[in-house]
């Protein structure tokens, strides 16, 4: 059923709104730009928004039928909005307007809860920040982003999940979904990440929370999961628990529990906003590396080293260069290239020095590219099955080139440090004992 | 004197080359870019490069003295090249060219100091990335980075430093110096941090080394530096160590002496490149605080928590939210933000909101925008003496923001996480003893 939300032929826009500084006008704007199938603002003030007509209530719409309701009006008006809606057999209403639980109205919450399960309505939110799927052309959600990628992020905080929609738009990869739970009071993490499993342009979740609300449903849907699940968790030391309970009223809880919960569900937890990014990255877009041997290819000595320092913390090691591939790599490689592990081809490389690499080695590799290197991403390209690469330093060159080597679903890192880090969650992933 | 390498009147560019993919060439081009003094191109087989007359030898230059020489010819004409450059009275020498001790050659690069140093001419290198000075128009180095900023860049890593320009140039910050260190024959990381510390548009002093040339040089010269060396020193690990003596031949050492030796000294060591940035960025645009009990005010709940998590690790607090305080604000600000610290404005906020409680309190404060929020550098400017900005999630309007922001001088972090790990040794440099 969450399939009509995310997959909608209608919807109807309850606080769409005439003001151009008001969410309800930002959301209809955004839903507009995308969005094929039909969509219907009702603002009983307004003759019509942004050209579209306008209607006094969701009654008021000549389609017998609408899918979802995308809700903006204050707290109080929200469970008759519902009632309406129901007249019009919508299945799914995401429920922008905070003033709920998060406000101490948990009694207006509950009753919403209640008459929304009464009317087969499944609500998002309250109190949240909508979501996006650009496989439908559906933002209900802010900033727009409409580029179609294959990560979901589901989050308990809007902005975290806007930042990895900005980051992934911006770096040409979109975004498959993104969902801002809010105070959940219906749908949860658990149920999300158990229909995202089953949707075809998902390939990794991505989840930012304060608390699990369920944890023994949590747990089956991640192990349920033939998908990656990558957890954020905030909250974790006293500073941060504390503001935890007064944003979202839900209980921490003790950090090591949920480190033990998502270890044995085979959850994928990670430490910042920019790590929950690299690694659902690499988790949908990069090779499935399951030795943790790896070799460090590099234009830059310097990175070379940044990333050889990380390689132990993240789990990895080096892998040997056999004698045999030196020998036969020097006679293919000028003689100033170091033959070791990061191997290192020096600041004049041109992507034909990696490419002859590449070619004689079979490892996993880490490839830095730490200059303008032009023709990195057809390189890049042929050995995409085994390599992830990190690019920098290289100005107007390497911005070229990691467009290109998104465009061609070959994941890139921003510095060595991240890159290590980020394969080593990776490379641990697709050991763990289920898989 | 090395007044004349970093503000030259003129420069001769020995190893200018016609082909638009070789190193002489793309520097030439670079200098060319944004130099107003004379170049002069050095080729004996060009006739003109880039439509400006080539000479077969520097003796051949019109000009009776020539400040500045960018040397990239294979190495073993790189002294011959030294004592022309001598004739004509040049100061210093930027050696890009490998194949001196890094290949071995030990002896070469013994002798090129010998001759550099009975001739009067100090070099930079060799083996190096050259050096960029957006203040005098030379970027006698790769990628060109024209936009003039206030953090020098001194770096054993070519790649390294390159990034940090990438980075500061693409958020509209600029750079006051990039030097690639090379081989560092000659010139050393202490005596370019004694002459930055007497340039005036450097504010800070970022420094990437696998080791330190002469510790008790370096030492001093971070003692008598006025101003903050930030440093991320590389080789920490077994596999890294082993690495950086592959690639500049210098024994990393012990990281703990570096490590006491860094904060004995005064200066701010880092653990990534990203680190690096940051912290020098708030060191050069930042505001001078020195309390470490902060203020975290936020549009978005989550990131507000993420920071607190990280709160005492950077070695601050929280400071208290006064109850006079907190009655104020509620009388001034919806009933449904959370007066605590995080201070949580929530979703729905504008710029205004931020104003009134940054003009109701008086505590360093990290400010974190996490929705397009419009207006909100025209607020951080007027409390820019107090304040730290993260901005995330905003789309469109957080990229001008930002850039606005930069614009009046006001440093802003990419993430929560990143931004209180730089404040922590923000605070915690201004309350080193020495200042």
């Amino acid at each position: 059923m969450l399939g009509k939300i995310f997959y909608p032929e209608s919807i109807a826009v309850i606080g769409a709104s005439t003001d151009p500084n008001k969410t309800g006008h930002i959301i209809f704007k955004n839903i507009l730009h995308g969005f094929k199938g039909a969509v219907y603002p009702v603002n009983p003030k307004a003759g019509e928004i942004l050209g579209v007509k306008a209607y006094p209530s969701i009654l008021d719409v000549p389609a017998g039928s609408v899918d979802l309701a995308v809700i903006i009006i204050p707290a109080k008006f929200v469970e008759q909005a519902l009632l309406e809606c129901s007249k019009k057999n919508v299945k799914g209403a995401v429920v922008i307007s905070g003033g709920f639980a998060e406000a101490g109205n948990e009694q207006m919450q509950a009753s919403l809860v209640a008459t929304g399960r009464k009317l087969g309505i499944r609500i998002i939110g309250p109190n949240c920040q909508g979501f996006n799927n650009p496989h439908a052309g559906v933002c209900a959600s802010w900033p727009y982003v409409g580029a179609k990628g294959k990560m979901a992020v589901v989050s308990q905080s809007g902005t975290v999940g806007a930042t990895i929609e900005c980051w992934a738009a911006d770096e040409g990869l979109g975004i498959s979904k993104f969902v801002s739970l809010g105070n959940r009071c219906d749908i949860d993490e658990a149920e999300l990440i158990e229909f995202f499993s089953r949707d075809e342009t998902v390939s990794t979740i991505a989840l930012y929370v304060e608390s699990i609300k369920d944890g023994k449903k949590f747990m089956d849907s991640v192990r349920g999961s033939g998908k990656p699940v990558v957890v954020l968790k905030s909250g974790r030391s006293e500073y941060g628990a504390r503001a935890a309970a007064s944003h979202t009223r839900s209980l921490a809880g003790r950090d090591e529990i949920y480190g033990a919960a998502f270890r044995k569900a085979g959850a994928i937890r990670v430490d910042s906003i920019e790590e929950m990014y690299d690694v659902s990255k690499l988790l949908a877009y990069g090779p499935p590396v399951r030795e943790n041997g790896i070799l460090i290819i590099t234009s830059s000595g310097g990175c070379g080293i940044l990333a050889a320092d990380l390689v132990k913390k993240a789990g990895l090691e080096l892998a040997p260069l056999g004698e045999e591939v030196k020998k036969k790599l020097a006679g293919l490689l000028p003689g100033h290239c170091i033959l070791s592990n990061p191997l290192d081809l020096t600041g004049d490389t041109d992507a034909a020095r990696y490419e002859t690499v590449l070619r004689e080695t079979s490892a996993p590799s880490l490839v830095i590219f730490g200059d303008p290197i032009p023709g990195a991403a057809e390189v890049a390209e042929k050995f995409k099955g085994r390599i992830i690469v990190c690019y920098l330093g290289g100005g107007e060159i390497e911005q070229s080139e990691k467009r290109k080597m998104h465009s061609l679903g070959i994941p890139v890192l921003p510095t060595p440090e991240r890159a290590v880090v980020a394969l080593g969650k990776l490379v641990n992933y697709n050991n763990h004992p289920k898989r």
